[in-house]
């Protein structure tokens, strides 16, 4: 059952009215809705961004939590209006372009259900082609967030299995080395989060102190290649030196104490970024 | 009547304590005010863009809500401070500097008043001369949404004719072609918006799929002209491609599929900024 | 005691998922605190600038309120985890790294507890070492927010006396001139903010329109000397011109009217950067 807090995500930015328009929209229908931001500023058109922001957050935010997710370079195409009930038991209402990709594989979906835009549509919006963000998203989130309609009021349900999804790398893990790709930045500080889970490199038999070969390639090309040391946190290495530590989303990561591994050694993010951490 | 949502814009930037200020303030009058933000990146001292987004956002949030606008390159001048109630019965809490151009032309202002600095200025700031967005018109804002004055107590009315508004450029509407200026950018993504609504277009009976010839002048200098087809949404064309469409405000737009028109032919915005639609 | 409003500040930016997880995680806690954001755009490691935005806003939220501060570049080492109740009633849950410097020498600080990790850290949080902003802070926050634990039931009593300060340039009043710091920029319009208080500044017993000779030093280096005009606000010299002004803290600012100081003259902040301002 839906609690009465919307989280909106978008690459909108916040420079301009869009996001004000949505957080409106969604107060026209129950002004008393706790509406927040994840982020408006996913890269434009990076659904691979979208569906990581929620799976990074979605779990810290009370049970029944209605997000909407907004990343839609095929606005305007037949991609399909979604709303999602996570197994967790929260809500996201976004396109159906892949977002849903991470909270799929990690998180878990119990149902589908298709947005039917002859009820779930704002009015007055029928030459408005370009912003189902605001005339579509923003609206069906607020009626479900509300309880002004049911999930199952959403529209007719859809199979899960049959949702768009991102290819994925899958991590290997053999004898005395993981494999995995390089997910996303955390990207003020320019640390490098992989698909390694905790569990993953714990097969490795890691201690605090110890060293590992990192090796990192693109596309097959050698771009770094260094031993690190694995410690808790940043401070465990002296300024400037780099470190492998489990971060919040309890994955490998890979940083510069107080510096930028992202900018020092041009490292990119994608399932074409691909991290190797060896035993010495 | 005022609703309990008060919506912030400025030019401050969200990097320092400024619009945190103005929030606090609005909390001290009343903690159960709905305090929001409209966005605070509006470019530093431009007046146009405050009145633009001002405009493209009001009708999307509930009857009765307060806006405060402090776009004030001449704070500590004799610029007059105001409160418009606009005719869909909305409050704008602004400098009178021109930020309420766009707002009386397209939507309308039933009535103004002055802000009497005497009654609805913070008390123990008569040495601040430079933070009227925290001193006058944040605690005016949320005293008028909170209901601990009436419109009528902002102090004296003004002439709604006689306000201070931006030049505009009139739309010319003639046979086979339509006229008008470049107002604002879709900013992350580049797209330009016009000032020629759909009815206007329209004249031209365009249907989907159409093309027509658009020209672009900068103070009479031409710096585009080419055939663009008319869509319903981006993906109407393909990937690279231009598409003339109908935007979120129901005024003609010419954008890139997936790319940024503004940047790709170094496009900029205001009167200066003529854009021209020809049937071919 | 405190009232349900929960400020966050960090350098984390709202480019990721982190802010939102602070600020879920708080509404797990209790879904009606009101959150707000006061910057998350502090410079990343500089404590200093965290410790003046909470200066800067702190006596503008009601009394009561609690704030979250995360410049945390020790997170991980033995810094200690802090909340300060200030001499104004109002809470700040901090790393003790010199974040309350500039609370405790301009509002004063009743007491200081040292957070109990046992009792008030996020359950199943134990293999995360690298965001105590989530962890720790926001989650005691929103613990002391919601008055589900008293200031008492945060942990052991410290001395206020020991935390940590941040080194400060003391202001000197001398016969005919005043020096001071330049503690930090008005961000977006590049006006300088400097440590001399209106009550230093008046010793020179300054009316508006009096032209007063400015240095600035770099590490003993000239950088800037000229005569500059005192005015109530920007307004009151020519585009381009520069001024000396009473800012919103009531400390002395040195602008240019629509211009920016900081970007003309390549002015820097912080202890090495010495103002001085002396009578004609």
């Amino acid at each position: 059952m839906a609690n009465k807090l919307l989280v909106l995500q978008s690459d909108f930015g916040l420079v301009d009215g869009a996001v004000s328009a949505m957080t409106g929209v969604a107060l026209q229908e129950d002004p008393t809705l706790g509406v927040h931001q994840l982020t408006h500023d996913i890269t434009p058109y990076n659904i691979f961004e979208a569906s990581y922001r929620l799976f990074q957050t979605i779990d810290y935010w009370p049970e029944g939590t209605t997000f909407v997710s907004v990343v839609d370079p095929g606005v305007g195409s037949d991609r399909k209006s979604v709303v999602a009930l996570t197994e967790t038991n929260q809500y996201i209402v976004t396109p159906d372009n892949g977002t849903l990709s991470y909270i799929k594989k990690h998180i878990g979906i119990k149902a589908i259900r298709e947005i039917s835009e002859v009820k779930n549509r704002r009015e007055n919006t029928e030459y408005s082609y370009t912003f189902h963000g605001r005339d579509v998203y923003a609206y069906t989130g607020a009626k479900l967030a509300s309880r002004h309609i049911s999930f199952e009021e959403v529209g007719p349900e859809l199979s899960v299995d049959r949702i768009v999804e991102l290819p994925a790398v899958e991590t290997k893990v053999e004898d005395g080395r993981v494999l995995g790709a390089i997910d996303i930045l955390d990207v003020r500080f320019g640390s490098l989060w992989t698909s390694i889970t905790r569990e993953e490199f714990y097969t490795l038999d890691p201690k605090f102190g110890d060293r590992f070969e990192v090796t990192i390639y693109h596309n097959d090309m050698l771009v770094y290649q260094n031993q690190v040391t694995y410690g808790k946190s940043f401070a465990d290495v002296r300024l400037g030196q780099p470190i492998l530590y489990i971060n919040s989303l309890y994955r490998l990561g890979l940083a510069i104490n107080q510096g930028s591994f992202a900018k020092a050694y041009n490292v990119g993010v994608g399932p074409s970024w691909i991290i190797e951490i060896k035993s010495i």
